[in-house]
């Protein structure tokens, strides 16, 4: 099998995808138009699942949807864990839970985010989160 | 960009990765654990998010999974509609909505499925549902 172990560290790549998935996360925490519309590949193929939303495909209809929610009240705090990252030639996906602080409350959500490597950098395809409205023990050995 | 256009009909890899996803939710629906199996990588990369559901990682959590929501008393048919598909090398990725009768009632869940070409054929590593609570307006153009 040609994957890296995920749970193996370093790895330029791994860095570098980790980097690329880490400048989402602070481009939704700062509400920054501008740099998540760096993070994202500007493409028909691209889509994204805000948690509880439908499937917004396109760029278009996913940049709509940060313009509005970075233009709504809602302002988010993210500690991510468990990030796991798996490289397979150009393109890479990640699995992370995002923890996050709404004023007092906090929510889990459950997040894949799949990245491309375009350009010496990886951009973002593909973002899909959803609540974690009941945990559930993970057996992973 | 080498990706095929995902509205393009036709394509050999386009449509074994098709016929893969409907082989995950044919053994989904038919609550068939064998062939659930022949789906999925078992690997420790694989990971599975049920909606609502945290996640799980590795195949012998994520087949666990398959096991309990199969012994249990929810039987569901699956319309799968929407369906997206990029292939980029030995990757690809699917966008669909599923949408669920489980006896009168309807549910919609918005899914992601990535799947990796191995011996051939094309096998479930990443699977992630999630409950749409809202819809939105998609302007994908």
């Amino acid at each position: 099998m040609s994957a890296h172990d995920p749970t193996e560290p370093g790895g330029a790549d791994l860095d570098a995808v980790r980097s690329a998935n880490g400048a989402f996360y602070d481009a939704f925490e700062q509400r920054d138009l501008d740099a998540m519309s760096d993070v994202w590949e500007h493409s028909d193929r691209v889509a994204c699942v805000h948690p509880g939303w439908s499937i917004l495909t396109g760029w278009g209809a996913v940049s709509a949807s940060w313009y509005a929610l970075f233009d709504g009240p809602q302002r988010l705090q993210f500690i991510v864990t468990d990030e796991r990252i798996v490289v397979v030639g150009d393109l890479a996906w990640v699995t992370c839970n995002e923890n996050l602080i709404d004023g007092g409350a906090t929510q889990a959500v459950a997040a894949t985010n799949v990245f491309t490597r375009a350009d010496g950098g990886w951009r973002l395809v593909h973002h899909h989160g959803s609540p974690v409205l009941q945990r559930t023990p993970d057996h992973d050995t």
